[in-house]
């Protein structure tokens, strides 16, 4: 068993939540990854839902810092099912406290296929000649690197986008585990801030609301991304991202909005 | 009282809900529009939090068809205060049925002004050289079209986006009612869905979910809007929205999941 099916394994509890355990190994900083949390609301949410077994649409609101190492349930309320999609409401609480508010329309992904009007994906380098994404780079603790492996396409960066707040590369997961719906909603948030790109490191980047709709399977191998912020005022953003396989496929796109902190932690 | 800010009224009622009429002015086919109805919960939403009076991220997810000229009420919980972002979940219901699944962060927006990275808006002919959205070119009646004035750029249309799923446009409220975030839900689905301008009316394109990111307060004049699709596969699409004041302001990022069918009403 992969550590990363293994790290977001969920089983139902007696009251009918689910229950699982934070793995301190998707920290960035002290915090969980705003990703993973994700994935483990929804590894809930498709036990649940079983004819349904893929996020179409996932949003979650981030309440407070999820903890790795503890105890995690999820509390989820089925609003909707019908033959093509089922709609769920959920919160994943740890120690009594809501952590993550989630709203998500479940349904079957089909596997990748070309399909017209699709962006293609950023033009990159192969991968060992890109830039790793490194705890030394954004000075902070990153457990999350020894679980995904994530390349930047090395002409981004200050400077490097044209005057645009950008960032694109590729991921994998490092045991060897191919991506799925559920590892897709791990890279949309496994980059660095596209606001990065323009400005460099101009501090915490806090998710208050993610939203991530998948739109095929991923094929094996890397999965590329691209990220893109058009526009940062009062100290709130916006990125928008688009996520590819291997073989070009659109996967999954991605919006969220966060803080722009001055300081504290970088990620 | 302008009629928009009449039909989106909305009273505490006596077990801590809130409660109003759906006008059946905002119909498109049989149906009201999914902005309007967004625009209802978060009217009620704004109440409970008068320190967060605008809605920075709303994700709906519409559960079942809402019923113009039948009372709704909304039941919610504040998840979330602090000093920038309250965060509510809501339903909106009618007859005992749920229809609407709100997710909402809350928030102070600022008046509109410049800002980099915003992308411009669409280069439009003045708003009395384009087209009218019409019952009679989409084949449905659309009372909303009482309510607000939505002109198409003449150059979209199957043929005119150079192969791209491509609308644009300006919106106003038909009463001299100025534009405020309310309004900017209702404008994030007032337009022809954007693939019509690729493929022509090609159904029914039910909205199962809009995330709506309100950035600004616009100032007062016509809205202009630019929508597009970049991936529609088994019957599932992705319309991503971009909302400007009238002085070329960035007022609102839109993303919705709908769904393609292949005839019934359209809009």
């Amino acid at each position: 068993m992969s550590r990363f099916d293994e790290e977001t394994r969920v089983v139902p509890a007696a009251d009918g939540r689910w229950a699982g355990t934070v793995s301190p190994a998707w920290n960035i900083g002290t915090n969980p990854n705003g990703g993973y949390l994700m994935a483990l609301a929804v590894a809930a949410i498709r036990q649940a839902l079983p004819a349904h077994p893929d996020p179409l649409s996932v949003t979650v609101h981030y309440l407070k810092p999820g903890v790795g190492g503890e105890p995690f349930d999820v509390d989820l309320r089925v609003l909707r099912t019908g033959r093509q999609i089922g709609t769920v409401r959920a919160t994943l609480s740890q120690g009594g406290e809501a952590r993550l508010e989630v709203l998500a329309a479940m349904g079957a992904l089909a596997e990748a296929s070309d399909a017209p009007l699709v962006p293609p994906p950023p033009g990159m380098p192969p991968p060992h000649a890109c830039v790793a994404r490194s705890a030394a780079a954004q000075g902070i603790d990153m457990a999350i690197l020894d679980r995904v492996e994530v390349r930047l396409h090395p002409d981004d960066g200050p400077g490097g986008g044209g005057g645009r707040a950008r960032g694109s590369g590729g991921g994998r997961v490092l045991d060897g585990r191919e991506p799925d719906a559920l590892a897709a909603l791990v890279f949309a948030d496994a980059y660095p801030p596209a606001v990065f790109g323009l400005l460099g490191a101009v501090g915490w980047v806090p998710t208050v609301e993610l939203t991530v709709q998948v739109r095929r399977r991923p094929a094996p191998g890397w999965m590329l991304a691209r990220f893109e912020t058009v526009d940062m005022v009062d100290g709130r953003l916006i990125e928008d991202g688009l996520l590819w396989d291997s073989q070009g496929h659109l996967v999954a796109q991605s919006r969220q909005l966060a803080l722009v902190r001055g300081s504290g932690p970088r990620g």
